[in-house]
């Protein structure tokens, strides 16, 4: 029986292989959420995941990985926030990947990566990713095109690695339009505590947008599999978004079920003095 | 004139040079606080760190560090969690510094150190640091005494460099008594999801008291520094705790004012299609 509690809203669960046009995924869509109920829901989702890291690390044996890819503006730290600022800076470590510096230009392209993945016991974050070699790499043909052809499977069989010896692992999409990009560089553009973060090469981005939304759409057909999914997260709207990646956090934390270790002491074997 | 808002409670600020001794400092202090204004003080001022460390990103010069130091038990995840979730992640480092692997005995002690310290931007959290290389190491002699001696100037040193390039440092030492501590252990030892945190190595640093009491005392004497001040921080009551370390990490990004930075260009500038 499909519960309330099973609902992740509107995400999009791309099937391994399943050739998917983000034009048909409305990036407004609510899956028929309200909003204030959505809000309360994700703040008890950001609690459970809380809890459900402490056992994780406890164990003490496994690590949560969680991709967020999406355009400027589509809401990755926003979504960080609402669903990891409960669990807080001792249990979560983010990483955001900017350009590569020299050092990590000079190994191949997953090295960097391996480096930042969670430690057993950690939910560890990728502010964009290794995807950003087959998006921006692809759309300003950053490498020749075999050598971005070869990408895909080298990320599954690495991703596959990391899944055998004991990372779960989610990938997000955040999903927007076009329209509501504009509206949030507008905002960028005119409030003060934002004109920081606009960068005038964004806009050079944006002028790429099918360019990209097509390098999304190979990268979901090619690189969504069983055990590191890719989830496509409408994500117009703020709260849509960070209700449907804080479900799917919980829900996949409640399925590693991590346990808290039973001592090979007894607690009558001190005496503490 | 002082108010309100300028008082850190019970926390002890150590004058440069000055000999303290901690059983002159009450670990169950309060300065006349009441819990429950204390507590909603502390979330006004996560609060506030949260915005201040907004700042200090968009900045992108300065950095603060917090290094947290205190026997088992003192509380110092505790206090991260009260201060620094609102913060979250994305603004937060924190680094929990263990035994030394064996690439780090290959390097000076404060090798690994120096790589953990904050970027530009964010807030650097460290649980234990540098400091065990003159507490434990001291008290189990893991270095020679004349080795040890030279690690005061050293770590003088090395923290004066920091604070130059742009690192504003705070050191909180959380001062528990032996008492608050056997009713912690004793809870470590019965409550099913606290055993895990359980180490009975941990009872033997317990009977050194008297001489982890004396190496505190004397890395308070011999570095508290103008630029990297300790502060001994009542812990016996959780509340006190947070309440002290809070105010003063507020009152120090106060003092920082970091601002958002001008833009070198105008809105009107651009036009987004």
């Amino acid at each position: 029986m499909k519960t309330k509690q099973d609902i992740a809203g509107p995400a999009v669960v791309v099937k391994p292989g399943a050739k998917l046009l983000l034009s048909g995924i409305d990036p407004r869509a609510t899956a028929g959420l309200v909003k204030a109920e959505a809000k309360a829901e994700t703040e008890r989702d950001a609690e459970a995941i809380d809890k459900l890291q402490d056992r994780l690390y406890a164990e003490g044996s496994r690590a949560l990985l969680v991709v967020l890819q999406g355009t400027d503006t589509s809401g990755k730290d926003g979504a960080i926030r609402a669903v990891f600022n409960r669990t807080g800076p001792i249990g979560v470590v983010v990483t955001a990947f900017k350009a590569p510096s020299a050092d990590e230009l000079a190994h191949d392209f997953l090295w960097r990566i391996h480096r930042a993945v969670p430690a057993k016991g950690m939910i560890g974050i990728f502010n964009r990713s290794h995807y950003e070699d087959v998006l921006i790499a692809k759309v300003k043909k950053l490498a020749a095109p075999d050598v971005i052809e070869a990408r895909y499977e080298q990320i599954n069989r690495f991703e596959r690695h990391l899944s055998e010896t004991g990372t779960a692992i989610l990938k997000f999409m955040l999903h927007i339009s076009k329209d509501e990009q504009r509206q949030r560089f507008d905002e960028r553009l005119h409030k003060r505590e934002k004109q920081w973060k606009f960068n005038p090469g964004d806009l050079e981005d944006r002028k790429l947008w099918p360019d990209y939304r097509a390098a999304y759409e190979t990268m979901l057909a090619r690189c969504s599999t069983e055990h590191a999914p890719w989830h496509v997260i409408p994500a117009d709207r703020n709260w849509v978004r960070n209700h449907a990646i804080g479900r799917i956090v919980r829900q996949t934390l409640e399925r590693l079920d991590p346990q808290y270790p039973k001592p090979d002491w007894k607690p009558e074997d001190f005496v503490i003095s």
